[in-house]
């Protein structure tokens, strides 16, 4: 048998998207369940790779099948191409399997010549729209298939309006339009030396090949190699029969949702024209009417289009949007598709879509966008307002909501006019620890430098707050207050708004709208949770978090990190105490003054908890990021510790890194400071104690190393907790059971964890470190390279954004098989920045992790991608 | 069969180390081959492990057996236990398998009490020999049996010769013998509550039942724990007859080598005393006597220890270190084992014993300690003078030699002083590349901060220039010119001494022998290069360095930094602006600056090299290490650029980086400034055609990229390289023929490396920083707890200095599965400082590695270790 290049649509079918492209199968499925598509036929993608394999030439094989077809197309249509009277007009449209921009879209009207322009304007009594048609025919065949630079045909457009001293394109009429065509063709002939084609058939083989060419054209080659599109795919092109919503009053043309997309209600919504082209709909200049109001025009059509929606929604089982045209009281479809909708219309339709039995529950998990869920849980602005807004710059979209505020530049200040009800906005050139009750007071974070897990995007995402984060284009002076961006400067006290969501920053209040949660989400998250493997916990350091992220449905504290505790205004100089002594005994004593406040904090965090898992880490930055830098402070300090300022000046000195990252931290802060470790065991401990028989609970609280990179390292620090922990149950005469686990986020950790595994009762992975080190990129420097890498397509993706699953997730999956080697039952979870991120939980759902952990606003997106994990890799 | 617990020493050979330990066996060993060994029996190890599985108390079996063997050994002497007329006596000795310290050691003389002393006293003859032996026996007994403080005897002997008004214990006569007997038993008495036990068979048993419970005493523990040995191995007992030394002129006692264990000549080498002990011979009171003067006393006898000597090398085919004794005219022999020896010695003797046909050429390198031929290398202490030197501080031993100078702070000061003619010791906080001048101009550099791969130690190491680094009991103010040590302050200009091999830093000037290279020495190492499948390149980074290494016997290049050659002081005022510049047109302008320089600086080195490979690494550290931070110097700088102070210090301040180990450099420079790379290919290709045109040589230069995490980077450069190549050899019309290769030092790189090796020539581990981002250990601050790690036993070693093999080891073996898997024939090499470090060089032996790149003085190091390992692993 012949080999076979091109089909009529109501040969196909949606399958068939691999011969046929997207855009051809979906054509031929709407034939096939008979709606009223305008006829036409695909060139398959068989015959791109067939023109290639030929030197980018049609073979007169497929030539012939194309005019066999065209004639089929002229029976099927009763109209003639190229014919005086009854002249067919088709579109040439591009379409791959993949949607891939870059490539040749669209053209219209193809068949108009300077006879059949004459047939159509007598045959729709309409010369200025047949004349209109023509000049739009010429102008986008120059444009794409004769590659002449479009600008040559608008200049002329506009020459002929300004002449006129016309506004719009509409004002012309049929004689203008005529004029213009001259001129149209005129270009032409002086561009390619040639005169516009006039045969039908050649402007329709020389489109086609336009489609095939532009496959390999250097946008469509990159955008492939991006997205890893095979080249050898090909496109294909569909032609289809014209048809016209702007002959006249009996004509029309609309867009339309089956569904709210921004609410997801059950009811259709768009909006039409009548005597309208596609574009006059989006342009604006005549207000549309809504969908319902084409029960006025013509009940049968309205009634015809409902059905029409209903038998798409039952067929492709999901909101479409659709777009149609009416020619002489006849309705046809021209495409069709699966809408966009909000994060909140996601969810309803996917909830409502269940009950009338539509889907089944998984099918509705996977057609939410996890990422999207941001939007129902953080303030948005005001989309009216933001129209009028103005950029100032754009950062890194650190962590999703919207604020505005007064611009502070230092967290003391912040946190003062804050508590006089000011709203602000804490600028700084980065975050540090020492930044923490600021970031609490302000509405919104802006960081200059940082990227996406530097230290203000980490501890914003906690705390649920807007954060737009190096922001290289600003040049923030925290000493004069004030921040220049594009040669102007901005000083204390401006209001700016921040998009968490997007990186904007804009000048000005900008009004904010709140989220709502629906019983939709809570439903949704019920589905998801009755379906996935992977708990979700949350990395929470204190218990407002605690308790936001248990309302978000957490399942547990997968990280409690000590050291913000201890930044803590009152603490804080207990705490350099401690660092500064110089001996053991005097490191016990501002110890033992931290010991109950510590005590306290875990106590409130259990509270929030209830019996849920609690993992606490043991301190885990160097210790220098707690000394003071200023010698103001220095002094006060020295003064209080009864040393001179010069020694104490040494001794800070002397504790300085030059790889802090690095450096002496973690459980090497253990080893070598017993008594630390040993006073938060203490405080762990007791107050698990505590609140156990206060609450009649039983807590068992998980104590986690971090740093380790040797199984002695952890064998070390294990024996300082268990003997402190003994200690604290034989005293009291009581039991408690606990667990010692450790981070695994130091490459040697992961390489060597069969050992780690048999002194560990469970492993976290930290992976914001293990991928700093396995790719040996500092997070506070590389933003400065990285960005520069993804403009080269050597990073495909932030890799702090979302695990590098094939090297870092090499060592995830090495030390998951030898630590389950060692201990089979070894808990398994990750604590890092990528346990909210939906690629990376699906990675850890596939290499069996047992849980994730992230920040408490990211609790329901771990969820629905942990569900959504399970049933793909079901 | 009944189990046997006991074997005379005619009974067993030198196979039985498990049973007998290794003691016995050698014992035994010589016994069998027909030497006079006083005769004895040795109490299995078997017994040791019944004897703690029977509640720590010998079985009535194994007692019995010890009581039959007695029996053998009273026949065999014809002397018996107990006996008044006729004592037997014997030395009861531990020994495991592995000599092991810790364990109870010997006591001598048992069998005496109140009567055998008698009879011993009738018998020689001498009666203070008698009492003597008697009153130390009780105190040894007394000490490791009865568990009595030693000093309780001692103070009592000191007692006794003060009341007498004597200075030496031979003063003391028989009658004060007698009566310190009687003084220590009455101590026994006091402290044990029982009498000394006066029934020799009684005393037998109690000091073997000592023996095998001093194998697990805390020290015996804590030393099988740290070096792994099997805690069920159990130590034997050795009962062996005494024989005297000291009973009259006919007696005597020595050691001896076969052969001199300095120089290795072959020629008896040993001294012996008539009328004496072991101790005698030590303690240096009376000089002892050569061992040819034993041909005087009496020609018999030495003809006699000739004879032996040869037997005992012959058998052992080794340099033997032997202990015996001369009682009544008879030899004896006490101990036989493998002498120590200098590496002089140790390369002659091995030389020596290939030629006199004892041992195979295999054997004869596997004799050789490789790391003890650096003492051959470099120069060291006269040893007498070094034994009246003050040790001021102890470093660590960072590159060996020994030198002497005047202490100098700054580079700058110890380049000028050092043209003068003066000999410079240059005493840093830590170096940096800065201070190469400085570092090239001093005999010695000393260094408070830093590891064995710090800065100031790995330059050194290259230099072949002795260093003592991370002296932290040293604190270095360079600003007034001074440093501290335990409260005293010395100055510039005070002399010093450094001894880069233990190292020690010593008050004032001590003189130096220099080395000297002996044919023995090119002989072993032509052996070594016979044999060894591993080639051995160097690092170097200049002609000086290269023509050391080719002397030394490199057979390559295998790292040629690049960024040394930056900081020359012509250099920095270009590199520094190029680095400054605005845009890649200002840049390029810099970088032709420096063109003709890079080019000189390689046309050098291939001069040196002639047709061996040399690899050269592009630019790696981060610029900011090449800018200024004074504020005078970046005044000049502002100025010569014609940009305001405040900008460029703004600019200067905006490259800093919080961990510039992972910060920008290695490839991302090549990637975010490829004319730095543009440059330096150049500047490479063109030498490269020059100097083979000029020579008639075939140079094929290997361009290496550090820093490479993912296959897209290799890519981005080697595109650069390829491009600019082919352009000049396009230009040049000429043929050249080039590798471009990558460091394997990312963790990431050796994870991914089946993918790199698609795209690399070779791969060149860089196992420095592959360790320290598999560790998570910067080496600039680890040095601060990482010897509190070695203390506390977390690290065996400093992972620096010699590979970790299960960690970073399985990144390495895994890159080279992986990479060989790609491509088959991969290069593999490494670089790091591993490559001169024998036990790292055995396991990239077995591994697969095709060469190793040391520091030049290493060299010889590795080409030894590299044969070693091929014998090994044969």
């Amino acid at each position: 048998m012949l080999k076979k290049y091109v089909y009529m649509f109501s040969e196909g079918n949606a399958d068939m998207k691999d011969l046929l492209g997207g855009k051809g199968a979906n054509l031929a499925e709407m034939t096939r369940i008979g709606l009223p598509v305008p006829p036409g036929f695909t060139i398959t993608t068989e015959a791109c790779n067939l023109f290639y394999k030929t030197g980018e030439k049609l073979s007169e094989e497929v030539k012939k099948e194309i005019y066999t077809y065209l004639e089929k197309l002229e029976k099927k249509t009763g109209k003639f191409f190229g014919n005086k009277i009854n002249p067919l007009l088709v579109s040439v449209r591009s379409g791959a399997k993949i949607s891939m921009p870059g490539m040749m879209d669209t053209i219209l009207n193809l068949g108009l010549n300077d006879e059949t322009v004459l047939g159509l304007a007598e045959k729709t009594q309409n010369e200025r729209f047949a004349y209109d048609s023509y000049r739009r025919f010429i102008q986008m065949f120059g444009d794409v298939v004769l590659k002449i630079k479009i600008y040559k045909f608008e200049n002329l457009l506009e020459k002929m309006k300004k002449n006129n001293g016309f506004e719009e394109d509409t004002q012309l009429t049929a004689e203008h339009l005529k004029e213009l065509v001259k001129q149209f063709k005129k270009i032409v002939k002086k561009e390619i030396g040639e005169d516009f084609p006039q045969d039908p058939k050649k402007q329709l083989l020389m489109a086609v090949e336009a489609v095939f060419s532009s496959w390999n054209n250097p946008r469509a080659i990159a955008y492939r190699k991006y997205n890893e599109i095979p080249n050898d795919i090909g496109t294909a092109v569909n032609i289809q029969s014209m048809v016209f919503g702007n002959m006249g009053n009996d004509c029309g043309t609309g867009v339309a949702f089956t569904r709210n997309p921004s609410t997801g209600e059950k009811k259709l919504f768009g909006e039409f024209l009548m005597n309208a082209q596609g574009e006059d709909v989006v342009a604006g200049i005549r207000t549309p009417k809504s969908i319902e109001q084409l029960k006025e025009i013509s009940p049968k059509l309205y009634e015809q289009f409902v059905k029409i929606t209903e038998i798409l929604e039952n067929h492709y089982r999901d909101m479409q949007d659709i777009e149609f045209t009416i020619e002489r009281s006849k309705l046809y479809l021209l495409q069709t598709r699966t809408g966009k909708r909000t994060a909140l219309a996601a969810i309803r339709i996917a909830s409502d879509l269940v009950h009338e039995g539509l889907i089944q529950k998984e099918e509705a998990l996977l057609r939410i966008d996890s990422k999207q869920l941001d939007q129902l849980l953080h303030p948005t602005f005001d989309t009216q307002a933001l129209k009028q807004a103005k950029v100032l710059a754009k950062g890194l979209p650190a962590s999703p909501g919207a604020a505005s505020g007064k611009v502070y530049f230092s967290a003391e200040k912040a946190t003062k006019v804050a508590k006089n009800g000011e709203k602000v906005i804490l600028v700084r050139q980065e975050t540090s620890p020492e930044d923490i009750e600021g970031m609490y007071a302000a509405q919104g974070i802006l960081t200059a430098r940082g990227g996406m897990t530097s230290h203000a995007a980490v501890v914003a995402r906690g705390m649920g707050k807007c954060c737009v984060a190096g922001t290289s284009t600003i040049r923030v002076n925290e000493q004069k207050k004030e921040f220049i961006v594009a040669g102007k400067t901005y000083y204390e006290g401006e209001y700016i708004s921040l998009d968490g969501s997007t990186g904007k920053v804009y000048l000005g209040k900008i009004p904010t709208v709140e989220p709502s949660i629906s019983g939709y989400f809570q439903e949704i998250m019920q589905w998801a949770d009755d379906i996935r493997r992977l708990k979700v916990r949350t990395n929470a350091d204190n218990p407002k978090d605690a308790a936001t992220a248990v309302k978000f449905g957490a399942e547990g504290i997968g990280l409690c990190r000590t050291e913000h505790m201890f930044f803590n205004e009152e603490r804080i100089p207990a705490v350099r105490k401690m660092i500064l002594s110089k001996t053991r005994q005097q490191r016990e004593k501002y110890l033992a003054e931290l010991l109950p406040m510590q005590k306290e904090d875990f106590k409130e965090i259990y509270i929030q908890m209830g019996e849920r898992p609690v993992t606490i880490r043991l301190l885990d930055p160097p210790l220098h990021e707690f000394l003071p830098n200023q010698e103001q402070e220095i002094k006060t300090l020295a003064q209080s510790m009864e040393v001179s300022f010069d020694e104490l000046k040494d001794t800070i000195e002397s504790l300085k890194e030059f790889n802090p990252m690095l450096g002496h931290r973690g459980c090497r802060l253990a080893i070598t400071y017993p008594e630390i470790a040993v006073m938060q065991t203490r405080a762990i401990i007791e107050a698990a104690i505590e609140i156990s028989l206060e609450k009649g609970w039983k807590i068992k609280p998980e104590i986690m190393i971090p740093l380790v990179g040797s199984v002695k390292e952890l064998q070390n620090v294990k024996k300082i907790i268990v003997d402190t922990i003994d200690e604290i149950l034989q005293n009291k005469k009581i039991d408690l059971t606990y667990l010692v686990g450790t981070m695994i986020e130091v490459p040697r950790a992961a390489l060597t964890a069969d050992e780690i595994a048999k002194e560990a009762d469970f492993f976290s992975f930290g992976t914001n470190d293990l991928t700093q080190m396995t790719y040996g990129f500092s997070r506070d420097d590389a933003g400065k390279f990285l960005r520069e890498y993804e403009e080269k397509e050597i990073l495909d993706q932030d890799p702090f954004s979302s695990i590098d699953q094939i090297g870092v997730g090499k060592l995830v999956e090495l030390a998951v098989k030898l630590g389950r080697k060692e201990k089979s039952n070894l808990k398994i979870g990750i604590c890092g920045e990528h346990g909210g991120d939906p690629t990376s939980i699906a990675f850890f759902h596939k290499v069996g992790l047992d849980y994730v952990s992230c920040s408490p606003y990211r609790v329901p997106i771990a969820r629905l991608a942990a569900a959504q994990a399970k049933i793909i890799n079901k």
